[in-house]
């Protein structure tokens, strides 16, 4: 028998398949963002077959690719998968030989199976169920010791029937999502803690394209708590693509404060310039939306107050995608994203520095506007931006 | 052997005491909302012993509290527990009886068991590790058939050493989050679909007292599907509290829309007109921001740029605890919470009302104000804000 069959892989993706009359401009994103994280290996190529993706490689370079792709967003789905001729005597022939080497491979007198079948191609002449049962009577037939269990089976064998025929038996979880680049752009605002990076993971994944703005106070923060927020934006790429890191230095304006308003308003008037200056930047970007990991609840400046008069200084909307999460919520995200053993690097950032020992918690937006009232908000903000400094990776 | 014991519950919360200065006011939130979500109950008695409360009652009255109370936010764990006389004698006794009757009631020969010991007290006398050493001595000398397993024992009897000793040997998971009242109020814009009620259960998990706003279009809408949106409301007070639910006719709205502005503006408008009404309302109420269900990229009126447009209608903070999850993560909080079943019943909701074959999906500010010239804006609000229905439960 000489069964011919390629190995590749397929790649399933679910909400964008809801999209409608967008669903071609999904789909064109996905493609692109998938050949652009595959670019490294040789022979790749991608194809459609009715409602999936299919990428072809070297087949050594299947397991690598899968780890890559994986975390693209938009696919819910991704299997090592065999393309083989559309017929059930092939089907039924790659069917048995994988039964054959599973139960070899767990050294098993017998093992239980199940056969799944769907049929995209409704032009096939047998029905799913109907292909199931023919291919497992096939498997019974000709594989000793395999025995039937729909239930809890030990192997299970999918048979995809569309243009082309594919079978595979496992399959791994993507990120979900919609791809990157189809929801506009966004400014995270991306401090060195665990909460700013998760922010920016969750509004990517809803296929915003990300930028990221960091506000220091050197010299009084150090060059390696600047390497760590690098490290940050490094580890956020794998998932989102290139990110421009936009770096501010916030010294200036702390001391002016510092000097012209009550201490306990330190932070609030400094997250108002942070706010202002993100809107800027924002704006000669072209960029839409700006993206905090702000949390309701979690520190002094993150009261419901603090956030009305935080937001209070901008028009551009501020997505928080933490505003309704529990601390170990977003600690459980960053350590499967990997930006948490970054995150809880000691390195001090700019909201450390000149940190009231008392905070107000409940602002109100009349006091804070009458603090500021002493300072010149407009030409801090263009000084500042002025020295802003671009980095950008790869 | 007369072995004097208790049997109670221990209510552990986690984030609350990191909260400093507040956690005095925190746990106050707390106990009061134990309290009430207990009151059916007769004998009810809640006391605090060293960072745990414990509520005391009838012992038939037990599980029955406890279902209630697990749901209250700022819980992270709950336990049916037993009190016994602090000492070393008393606690052997109760952990070998607890551990012969686990035999029995599993009928084995053998049992595996592990005694986990922390001391809040430092003044009793044994530290942590002698607690456990000791007692798990007395037990295997006392009751056959038991042997030590520290990695996956069968049984685990934890002993917590406070003013009081305290035994306990399952523990069920809470909620997490904040005690309700503890930062702010919001108003939920409450529609009668999948989204919104989960918005409203995660900013209430922070600690947001709810108000919740619904708009219909009687009688293009139902009363059916107002019905429904009662329901909904009724679900979350489980978790939330009282809730008072605001009722707002849009219909002359929308028919003014209808008659004066693009057709492809319709769903934009509308919703710029429901943000305004719940910013008037709010600011009536003395409620500080408002709460949606918006995720980016959902449908065609959640794209940054329908997000930026409906946002620029207020100033109200508006927080949008979904806007960063997928479908399949907010279906599956709402199967948790119970509003899933009701949220799927088929009744239509005003949005449906007019929609537009083709809703513009990358509005832009000057064109829809522009629009909006055609409107008298602040007199739609008036009116329709005069004829709000307030409905309270309970």
């Amino acid at each position: 028998m000489n069964l011919k069959k390629d190995k590749l892989i397929s790649v399933s993706f679910g909400e964008i398949a809801l999209k409608g009359g967008n669903r071609g401009y999904f789909e064109h994103q996905l493609i692109n963002k998938i050949k652009s994280v595959t670019k490294e290996f040789s022979r790749v190529n991608i194809y459609k077959d009715q409602g999936k993706l299919y990428i072809e490689s070297d087949e050594s370079d299947i397991d690598p690719i899968i780890r890559k792709v994986r975390n693209v967003f938009g696919i819910v789905y991704i299997s090592p998968c065999y393309r083989v001729e559309k017929n059930m005597e092939s089907i039924g022939n790659l069917a048995a030989q994988i039964a054959r080497e599973k139960k070899e491979d767990l050294g098993k007198e017998e093992l239980s199976f199940k056969i799944e079948s769907k049929r995209a191609d409704k032009n096939f002449p047998l029905k799913s169920p109907e292909i199931s049962r023919e291919i497992g009577g096939f498997v019974l037939k000709n594989i000793d010791g395999m025995k039937v269990d729909v239930h809890n089976p030990e192997l299970k064998i999918n048979i995809d029937i569309r243009t082309n025929a594919y079978i595979y038996i496992e399959r791994f979880a993507g990120r979900g999502g919609l791809p990157i680049g189809t929801n506009g752009k966004g400014l995270l605002l991306l401090s060195g803690g665990i909460d700013s990076p998760v922010a920016g993971f969750m509004m990517a994944k809803r296929g915003v394209e990300l930028s990221a703005l960091h506000f220091h106070s050197y010299p009084f923060t150090s060059e390696r708590a600047e390497e760590k927020v690098k490290r940050l934006a490094g580890t956020l790429e794998d998932y989102c693509g290139n990110i421009k890191l936009y770096k501010i230095n916030l010294l200036n304006i702390q001391k002016e404060i510092r000097k012209n308003c009550p201490e306990d308003e330190m932070t609030i008037i400094s997250r108002r310039f942070m706010m202002r200056i993100s809107e800027y930047i924002a704006k000669e970007m072209g960029i839409n939306c700006l993206i905090t990991g702000e949390s309701l609840g979690q520190v002094a400046s993150q009261t419901i107050e603090g956030l009305t008069v935080t937001n209070a200084s901008v028009n551009i909307p501020v997505f928080r995608p933490l505003i309704g999460m529990d601390k170990t919520d977003i600690i459980d995200i960053s350590k499967d994203i990997g930006t948490f053993e970054i995150s809880i690097e000691p390195f001090e950032d700019c909201c450390t520095v000149f940190l009231p020992k008392h905070p107000v918690t409940k602002p109100r937006i009349e006091d804070i506007e009458n603090s500021e009232r002493n300072l010149n908000i407009e030409e801090l903000v263009n000084s500042a931006v002025k020295e802003m400094e671009i980095i950008e990776f790869k």
